[in-house]
């Protein structure tokens, strides 16, 4: 049988680790730290939910008008300037990154990115072929030497997926000056914004730019559910024809019975009161989590207790060279998922010796325990490392 | 400000004729013939559906289980020899077309096509850089040579985009081992055959593959509701992998609402019931669509009654040369909508003398009254252009 000839972007297509690990994960009694999977405690009443007839049709590629309407007025509150006519629905803000590579990436096109960041973006870049920068708004002095030449800058300001860092007033500033000075575009991806635990400057970096083209994304999975598979953009309207051709291209419109049901949501009274107790419960479980981590690991990690998000990012304290990836195995075997540091790092050699650990997902006794079986293993592995060290 | 520098892909894309029709067809009182659209009292009942509450969580990538079980033993009594391993759950065919293109499309790849074929399909494939060839069955003899050393054959044999043609077992057939000969994977787009008015052979043209890989995908859209975004694709074990790594890259996994729903509405005992009623309610439009065609353009076109499908696809009779692309405005200010021919063609010079017309969705007097409009409107254009040539 002949073998059938990919493109040279598939050549390249690397196995997602997150793909292998929610494979697992599914598994009973399995404790995940792996994704970023929302308590399903959390999730809106369905109970029966009334489908529109009328959502049953094709509809328009941008989304419900009513739906687009809405979320131009939120984002108005949070400073962006802009019309129903530049909000594009999605079928999720994974689409929106297919999209926006799409629309600017070529072989060999550069684009500054964070340093680590969201890993299924990386995969994105890369497949299209990007040649990536990076992005340090620790030395913003650098900043738009390092945006000079980029494509657009891709960043997720709030609760930085996987350290769960937010940036500061100052940072924001500077990324948003050089977008503007450099003429970059920026895409800014904010899916966690609804789950701020502490007090922070979340005001979007898009909405302070004066020149530069923006595409700015959101989701509705961690806020309501990631089942329906459902976010948004909005971008200058420079972008907006092209975006939505791409979205017409890539499956037509989104799923039309999520966007009535969202819609539902986002207009329904008590929808603030249920964001409020999401956002206890994940402070709770981020500060248990935190207690844990200092029993099981103060002698092994340091990390920052992130001020929202999803995430804790632990980096190993020993000496010992150690790629958390070759722990995973040892890990899934005893029950415990994770998502090791490796593939969140766009530049080679990438650091593996850290690890990102979801708190939102396992309850309290699950954590306690896999936070344990994990301190074990990398116990293990760094003796096994250590042993065979020349002396 | 500086103007974004765009992938080369983009600079490309051209504007698409749906989109810019679909955003009128929904004026109060236009009568469409134009897309591919349903008649909305084909759909199932909704009233309420039961939310699964594990459906609100994140999912399979593949998509769900249940879901992929019950598709691959239907899909074995197709003929196909498939396992729910090989099915892939999509956001609407489209995603497909798209995940297909990215797999094996580089710019300057060749790729064969029907002609007049798909025109979304051409869209996403000339997109990606592909360098289209035509797939000629009416010339069986040159089908080999036709396919060599093209990436892949892109084919919808049971009632044909626009033509409403369907293939016969000889042309299956040659299909079939032309791509075996040649070592050519066949794409096979299915999302008419649930709607087959007149015996025909639909067997699917990869159910006579010996040794080529191959794509066959289907669609939800047509006989239960488009508004879901939901089809399926199923291909060889050697292609599996790399679909499923691109569709992560694109949305992760698709609305686990809607895959409950269609797995309740595939297992539901009134399914073939309620489809025998739809292919009759179509196959009466169609038949009532023939007569209003007789009457009105019985001298201004011709057309072969479709034995399944959607669409007419009418030839302009006269010998001017008329772009219908001309008559649209015309007619959109007169309150009715088609598809002119150009777009379905992949070759330049294309034949821009035809129109596309769906029967599905107007009710007859709203198809008479389109009908009749049109006419006239092809009569004024005719006498234009005649008046217009030199003597």
């Amino acid at each position: 049988m002949k073998v059938p000839i990919f493109s040279q972007r598939v050549r390249g297509l690397e196995a997602s680790p997150i793909r292998d690990i929610l494979a697992v994960i599914e598994r009973p009694g399995m404790v995940s730290f792996a994704g970023g999977l929302p308590a399903a405690q959390t999730f809106p009443e369905t109970g029966v939910f009334d489908v529109p007839r009328e959502t049953l049709q094709y509809g328009p590629t941008e989304g419900e008008p009513a739906l687009r309407e809405q979320l131009a007025t939120e984002l108005r509150t949070r400073g962006l300037a802009c019309d129903p006519e530049q909000v594009l629905i999605l079928s999720g803000s994974q689409q929106g990154i297919d999209l926006v590579a799409k629309l600017f990436v070529d072989p060999g096109t550069p684009v500054a990115v964070e340093s680590p960041t969201y890993l299924a973006a990386l995969q994105v870049l890369r497949f299209f072929g990007a040649d990536l920068r990076l992005i340090d708004v620790d030395d913003t002095a650098l900043l738009g030497a390092a945006l000079a030449g980029t494509a657009f800058a891709y960043a997720i300001p709030n609760f930085r997926n996987p350290t769960g860092r937010c940036y500061t007033t100052a940072e924001r500033e500077a990324l948003a000056a050089a977008c503007d000075a450099t003429g970059t575009p920026l895409f800014e991806d904010d899916p966690y914004r609804d789950l701020a635990y502490d007090r922070c400057d979340t005001r979007p970096i898009a909405a302070r730019l004066e020149r530069a083209s923006w595409v700015y994304q959101g989701s509705f999975s961690k806020s309501f559910a990631p089942g329906l598979r459902l976010g948004y953009l909005v971008c200058s309207p420079d972008l907006s024809a092209y975006l939505v051709r791409l979205k017409q291209a890539a499956d037509l419109h989104s799923n039309r019975i999520s966007q009535s049901w969202v819609l539902d949501q986002l207009t329904d009274p008590d929808r603030y009161e249920r964001m409020a107790a999401l956002v206890d419960t994940y402070r709770a479980r981020r500060d248990t989590f935190a207690s844990l981590l200092h029993e099981h690991f103060r002698d092994l990690a340091t990390w920052e207790v992130p001020p929202g998000g999803l995430f804790f990012w632990l980096r190993l304290a020993t000496d010992a060279m150690i790629d958390t990836r070759s722990m995973l195995a040892p890990a899934i075997d005893r029950g415990v998922a994770f998502m090791p540091g490796e593939p969140f790092f766009p530049e080679a050699p990438r650091d593996a010796n850290a690890m990102r650990l979801n708190f939102s997902h396992a309850d309290p006794a699950d954590a306690d325990r896999g936070l344990a079986i994990l301190a074990d293993i990398l116990r293990e592995t760094t003796s096994r490392v250590t042993a065979a060290l020349p002396a």
